[in-house]
């Protein structure tokens, strides 16, 4: 790694490297990720969990106003962290992208060649001048021939694929919790008591989470339908995995500024 | 946050990231929103209330001339805060949406597609370079099945939907004064009530404000047309929740640059 | 506002807003305009008055030559100050819209309509980089459907309608005075009274207005044709007003630099 | 005006305004045109005057080869100072306006009209990034329905009505010249004269002119053809008129860079 | 070589050579291979091997996340390291390359003439402006005519026919590694045993290699179909040549970044 | 003139005029020119005279390789000096525009005609941004209507005509050289004597000229083909104007760059 | 020739010419030839002769893989140095030109036409901005109508005949040994000795040269066919002319950086 002078030479534009090898600004975009609150994703023999903490910023926002999980095909859901207004970008190409392969070939997309479709759009602005990198990391779930699975994109438009992963504020605390936590036999219950944990981690301290606060959608592997669980069921899953915040309150960060562009 | 002198090497254009991840040039923007005067949104059960201080600069100016609140569609208006001239564009871009849904889908738009279709457009702004971001903030509002939506675009071009809120000038201030007052149950005069209140929150001290300064519209939820109210519908409500400014000359702000650009 | 060294950084092109969300090539345009001399508009209940200072640099050069009144459709009629050659784009897009108008629906373009589509295409030149802002103000001014109107259109885009109100040169010291002597049911004589009165006081002491140096136009709304009024006209109304010049020489500003650009 | 640190912040490009208002390589190009010999015209009451210093830099080149005074059309002529292939694209373009006039509607082109064809193309060359203002002058002198008509275009793209000037060195000094000798019922004779005495004026001291050095032409008010004098012709009239250079050798200024691309 | 100071001078964009007759993007590009992790290529009498480090890290992300080996065609294979977007585009496009050939000629394409078509691709980021060049080493490895083929492809588009080589981390150590063990008269198993042995240079000591963490595809001269190893299949051959890691931990790399874009 | 702090702010680009009104680049150019070795025109009564410098800095270097002499029509020839690359590029532009006035008009392309093409391409070149002044200056000679012409160009694009000029090294030399020894009533033999003599001047010492040093080409007014005078003639008029070199190694400057870009 | 402060100011890009007439970055782009392996021309009266030093940098790395003579037509070769990248433009370039011609004329290209065509091709990338110069040099041999010729390319565009030279390291001693050696009447097997002795002179000392680490390919006047010398046939030429490597490892340099991009 450069000193900070140096870096900052290398620093301005995405079709510059540094000397050591970097794209500064497609990591910069990363830490545009790491400012958005966190999403969870936790793959199991059952089906795919998606989590996400959508406390909104002032008690007069809609909650549904903060977008954090959206259905993108029957079979597919996408978490994000990061840059709203570039989260919408993706998750519209992505969508578009589904239809035209129902379209096209009479069948649903499969999660990997959507992943990689969407990375591949990725990349193309972090090499071609004019543009900046998207500031936004998501994460793709969906049962394929009945079987869960799980991706990752990044800033770079570098495609992963996870059993459990968090994106957005801390993502190390929570990867610890859910490597700890995670087993490749859980049911969709325990994946979502894995991820609900995990959402909690996130959180300042124990004050627990709230139902508004927490976004939750579960892909069935037997019935791979995108199902989006309401704040009546989310606070029956937050009850019975003893993660219920205790005061009302606590849903919403009534200080601070309410408008920064990152969920 | 970044000290000033490094604060600076990352804020001359949109294409690029700062090292915590910040776009320099959207938050900029957003100080151009903050120069505008306020703009207020209320949602009750009964409808949707917008209003906006339209003081103007100087008696000889024409009042018409302030233009804060514009009807989009029947049943939408948007109200808008900071660089006049971007908001201009915005809002034509608008009604072009809203006339293209009606001729291509042969009904009224909806609120939260064309707030969405807004976002997205603002959003190409600060991702792709030669360009610079909208400095202005709009609240859409408008009834949709019957059902008040209220809306907010910000220069990030991320959509948020809001109960109460307000744009421009002491939007801090403001929001406390709607969140101590705002209740789901509101009738739309009651509404109306909690939105003037607001409005006279951002006056200097407490003067009052005169008809010809304030700006009301209203959409109500039961017969959805776009309703202008004119200075003396506007004084009525003004008297009866005893928010008339007592002299007539408050209604001037009569030093200081006639000529801004931004509202 | 910021420190001189700060504002330096931020005033380089359209495309940046300064952290206090200022565009300040915008503004710098503004100074152009004021580098111009001055032009009033006049709006009675009886027509539309347009007054200019158009004293020639030279006694060699044609009064004709300096262009400060434009007749753009037999209804309206714009004065310009700031940047001649870009005065000149505008009012030629000016007349083109006005033209189409008359073209395409058969009838004349309506004064606000043609403001705004000014202003819109002022706004495109703030907006994208590769070109700066126009460095001119216009005053708009015709009768629709029987009544005057007035407008201002400035560097940033933005359209204001106003009753009286002077561009260029002394503007705040003009206003005051347009401010004191205006009265909503001044007659077209008197508003050219007025007009007059404003454009004296834009000269350096009290030396009085010769002819020549005078632009004068008025549209009549009862008989709303564009009238140019001829020097035997302005002399009379300067005689009848007691703003004639005693000396004759006092036309022409005998002395610095005849060629600037500026009007 | 600003200071000479501050001002050259703002001259590197045409699309910048300096925070006064003033468009630097504008002002540049204004300079380079006075780096250009002389030019004069002098529109009398029988018509219209061009002369030119067209004194060659080396007694090896053709005193054609300076050229200073161009036919544009049979009733229409230029005389340039400045940056000469700058002035010879401009010629051009002038030339196939005045062509395409006839070509389109049959008549001889006017002498406004071609005028302010011609800084209007000056003008997009001031506003539009990419490229730098034509550093050159044009007096465009000519005959318009027996009406002799004498403008100017500076690299702003301002025209400008004239009843004699000069452009290129020494402005200033000649326009004091012209002021006092100018008379509006001058004869073409007498217009001759005052332009030649004008020329003589521009030189270092008095040696007078040498028909070499010297060019000139007319267009008659009544017989509008462009005619332009040779030595013979001129040496005359600078003998009538007591100008005549007593030694040969004043025909060249045979010091100094023979080759600046300036004339 | 120059100085630190004067290099950054001419480092800021791919169409500047430095001083030196360097092109530093081009260099740094280079870096982000080194900051990938290894991949070997070993060409034998009976076919070629490619073998990759594989590791992920972290437990939860999939072992096929990290792409390593990629098959283009029935009869070829690439090993990459470098930044993973971009080596996706890279064999994408040879992807295409591939195929189109096959459709076109109706044959199997030719390993040095598909290096070549990636080479000159390659090149092309590295000459024209307004991009960045591919941070990406490519190992091309297949069979032709029934011989054995290997290439590299480095950022600066520069093709190399290879007995045995490596990308990515600690290259100059493995060089001298497999300099030392390789013989032209190889068998494919032979090949497989350099390859691995290799690989394990590259780990930080000796604890060996997990089957999970390495990649190993072969593809036989006598029937060339792209073979890739499965766990079971590399863990007979780690055994086989006492390869295999000790404890089952060794297989994460669990410190560290797990998100860096570089593989 | 500025001084040397200031000069280099306004040097970097075309589109760049200084404070003074200079455009730097095109003046580096004029200095690429003088960095070429010399070309000397002269124009007689009997035909155009052309001579250049073509010592080659190797004597492994084939004399013909050194381009100085170009035939561009049967009647037109090119001398040029500076740099090599464009020289070529306005030679065949030149070539290009007589072949096509021969085949549109069916007759040869006048020289001033020719010339002025060339020099309006050159202009462009100097005026929009994103390429470089030609660093060449040509010295254009042929018959037309059986009169000899003889034109230069520069790179600011401004068409000279000469009786007799020298362009590239020592300039000023030549010229007084040539002032001296012009008449123009030289016949073309004479005019040979005088352009070889002016060549000799350009040497470093009196060495005198070897006849593969020496480009010759003469236009006969009577006879307007271009000829291109072998060695032996050159030889002939060497000898016959005493000045041929002594020695033989005189033709080859054996010391220095042989590698340079300009002629 | 500039200060190094100075020059550094001049060589950013290729559209920046020196204050002293340079094309910095074009000069730069000669380095890189430099920074390439030597190779060696020679015209004999029998034919040509081309010569390359193509050691491998290590003995894993196929001879073949050094590409330093290329076979561009039937009686065409070239032999380059510098980045290797860009040489295979050129060469691919070359071969299609030389292809069309035949297509088109029904016949061979000759040898000068290849070469302006190419070079014509080189002088763009160094005045049109947005790219950089070609950083290799090229000679171009072949028969043409019975008779050898040989020529170079530069970065700047310039084409040069030779009868016998050098290009890449050592050029400047190379250049003396064949002055020294060449002799118009050679025949071929007197210029491959000529040629390989130049290139043993490159080599750090006396070592002699190796079959696998010299390319050798000779156009035969009568026959012109390009043949390329294989290892054996190469190893008998370096034993006759005793210039024959005693030692086995003197083919390979092992040490040092086994990737440069330049060749």
């Amino acid at each position: 790694m450069q000193g900070q002078a140096q870096q900052q030479a290398y620093d301005r534009g995405i079709t510059i490297f540094s000397p050591d090898g970097r794209l500064y600004q497609v990591e910069y975009a990363r830490e545009a990720v790491k400012r958005g609150t966190a999403s969870i994703g936790v793959r199991t023999a059952d089906g795919v969990v998606l989590a996400a903490d959508k406390q909104s910023r002032s008690p007069l926002m809609e909650p549904e106003s903060v977008e954090k999980l959206h259905k993108v095909d029957d079979h597919i859901g996408i978490a994000s962290a990061g840059h709203v207004a570039d989260a919408r970008q993706l998750i519209d190409f992505a969508r578009r992208q589904a239809q035209v392969n129902r379209l096209r070939y009479g069948e649903a997309m499969g999660i990997e060649t959507l992943t990689k479709t969407v990375t591949d759009h990725i990349q193309q602005y972090t090499q071609v001048g004019g543009a900046r990198p998207f500031g936004v990391a998501l994460i793709i779930g969906g049962v394929e021939d009945g079987e869960p699975r799980l991706f990752e994109t990044d800033p770079s438009g570098t495609p992963y694929e996870w059993k459990a992963l968090s994106i957005g504020a801390n993502r190390t605390d929570v990867r610890e919790y859910l490597e700890e936590g995670y087993d490749e036999e859980l049911s969709l219950d325990a994946g979502i008591e894995l991820a609900l944990g995990a959402l909690a981690e996130t959180g300042d301290d124990d004050e627990g989470l709230t139902p508004q606060g927490v976004g939750l959608a579960t892909i069935d592997a037997d019935d791979p339908e995108y199902h989006d669980h309401d704040a009546a069921s989310v606070e029956g899953y937050l009850d019975e995995f003893d993660l219920l915040a205790s005061g009302d309150e606590a849903g919403s960060d009534d200080g601070g500024d309410d408008q920064s562009g990152e969920q």
